[in-house]
């Protein structure tokens, strides 16, 4: 492990501010994070960062591209497979589930600090999203028009959705169940969402 | 209109920083946001602010005292009803919509800032909060005894629960389905909770 090439070492230094940046922007807030505040919790000097990272809206732009990337690869895959309606639904919200959970301290960017993108990165994320919603809408609307969901608004739906898998972001959840492995909450998210609590 | 009696008129001016203030803090974030911020967005001088607001925290410790009371009660009374336990959680779900969306503003206070509150309130809110999620989760166990609802975590059940009420808050809702009535979204949220998507 200690005979990583330097180029690897400088990845992952690169790789690890990232981190520790997204961590930091959850707790302070993106605005109030200042370059000196993330190399204060690396413990590095606030000069040597910029060895690494530009400034914090190269961050920002590198966390939230890689993000909404994994989102759309996901989605573009899911949508031209040959499967049921209700199938490729279930599993474009079983991708958005494992996409959140291994990304779980960046996705406090995608809630709140896109907002603080720049242009013209601004306008390319908001197409991104745009895209990635009209295509889970799409999904959505065939499991209605195939009868495998009940009838009713996709946009709702589609909301309804989103939102059930946004529990993974709840820090009450973090803190009173984390005995439950991904796997398992997966699957209680997906019954949920099918089934809803009755019995 | 015009013949509100001067206590009326200084409590509504309150009200109306409040207000948007609320508003501000949810675009720039408590941190970003100052007095003079406020001060800009109602047309005033930023001096004139403090003849009704001490300062911004003030202006926290009040709007999330407010909400975190309006949840309080609300779950209070619902408690000590007499009903049937699938009846009282299914209120308690429409009471939580119902004060979500009257204060649909201020929820970012209750996602997000309540961070920024400074001890003792920090405390007293976080009190407030666990008091709040254990009632609830009170009523969901006597659900699931009770055989009303399915077995399972309580405590993902709850998480699953508030997270679906969280999507009032979802900005990609407000721009896309801002025809649907308050009545219509919360009868949807409630059949979304307790019977799922599927047919």
């Amino acid at each position: 492990m200690t005979n990583t090439k330097p180029e690897e070492q400088t990845l992952s230094k690169r790789e690890f501010i990232l981190e520790e940046a997204a961590k930091l922007f959850v707790v302070k807030g993106f605005k109030a994070t200042s370059m000196k505040d993330i190399a204060a919790v690396i413990g590095v000097e606030a000069a040597s960062l910029y060895n690494h990272i530009k400034n914090k809206q190269e961050i920002l732009v590198v966390l939230l591209g890689g993000l909404a990337d994994s989102f759309s690869i996901g989605i573009h895959e899911i949508v031209i497979k040959k499967a049921s309606s209700r199938d490729k639904l279930e599993e474009a919200i079983r991708m958005h589930i494992q996409v959140s959970l291994e990304n779980r301290n960046k996705t406090h960017l995608i809630l709140e600090d896109w907002k603080h993108l720049e242009e013209p990165e601004l306008t390319r994320y908001l197409m991104l999203r745009k895209e990635y919603q009209d295509l889970f809408k799409g999904l959505v609307i065939d499991a209605i028009n195939s009868g495998a969901i009940k009838k009713g608004n996709p946009e709702l739906i589609l909301n309804h959705i989103l939102s059930s898998v946004r529990s993974i972001y709840n820090q009450y959840l973090y803190s009173n169940t984390s005995k439950i492995s991904a796997q398992e909450y997966e699957e209680s998210i997906i019954d949920f969402i099918f089934q809803g609590i009755s019995g």
